[in-house]
């Protein structure tokens, strides 16, 4: 499957271990660069999906000046929305458990926005699922802050965690979203590129 | 977490590695066994999720002679629901590839039941979830029952195989009730238990 991409050295170019997991679902070559000094800010009039496309654009230009002819670069960036609000990246455990706290008993978007560029294009999308928490004892967010690590997942939670299996009441949408990167869109699109 | 389920030696009677898998992620010991000679025989008359659950309570009295005193027997089934018809495990990889010719573009139903059963008390529940497929190609669907292995999955894929990554565009509900085990509100019954 998607052998007319064969002429493209595929580049990943993120630091999430699970990015780097899905893509490798898609049974295709690709090679994985880190970023670094990626300015992950952006306008704040930006609201839910035109912020991780943002970012993912800022990804993919910070980039492009080690990009060679033939590559074909995928870079992504995820947000979770909660009732008209960006939750990021905690920046420590107490602010985890936080975040687990409003999340807890309600209904949140999860924003993953993808970006293809090579040489010569740019093409971008963006995929939302939307995610039903049950209600959270502080037990259990105690338990999973302490024993996990929150700190590098948007939201402070990984849906493919132990908080994900008895936290997770509902998704409507792509699963895979959640975790990162919606493979299903993601497919589709490049078989179209 | 579940502390309270210490006093019983927890039993998963199942063949199914991702059962066992998804279980694990619980965090909470248990052994597997597995069952010989269940009759997954069901009455006809049956629909939807009275199906798993007749099924699940009929691998619960087959392990039942060989229970102790202090087991919490867990038992499980999972079907595929197409249109009023049952999806399931195909008998051979020609099978395997008109069932995901069905199932292409269309949205299913899978209905998981789980029996909780101790020496004096049995309790069951089912949980469904939808499950939106892309059209898929003769060439996709020749791939996957080819390179993988859908013989022993109800509806003849895996949703976290690469059929599931490139072809499930949407689920309503519960995303690992679709491999076999309804998680999270299997967590919330073993809370209650």
């Amino acid at each position: 499957m998607l052998d007319h991409l064969k002429k493209y050295r595929i580049i990943l170019a993120s630091g999430s271990p699970r990015r780097k997991e899905l893509l490798s679902g898609l049974n295709i070559p690709f090679e994985v660069r880190l970023l670094e000094n990626v300015s992950e800010s952006y306008p704040n009039t930006l609201q839910k999906g035109d912020i991780p496309l943002y970012i993912a654009k800022e990804k993919a230009d910070a980039y492009r000046p080690l990009m060679q002819a033939d590559d074909l670069l995928i870079t992504a960036d995820t947000i979770v929305w909660l009732e008209g609000e960006v939750l990021e990246k905690p920046a420590d455990k107490q602010e985890a458990a936080q975040m687990l706290h409003r999340l807890s008993g309600r209904t949140h978007e999860v924003y993953t926005a993808v970006c293809l560029t090579t040489a010569d294009r740019q093409q971008t999308f963006e995929v939302c699922t939307q995610v039903r928490f049950a209600s959270l004892s502080d037990e259990e967010i105690a338990y999973y802050v302490t024993a996990y690590a929150p700190l590098d997942k948007a939201g402070a939670y990984g849906v493919q965690e132990w908080i994900g299996y008895i936290g997770v009441e509902e998704i409507i949408g792509d699963y895979y979203n959640i975790m990162g990167l919606p493979l299903c869109r993601l497919y589709q699109e490049l078989l179209k590129f």
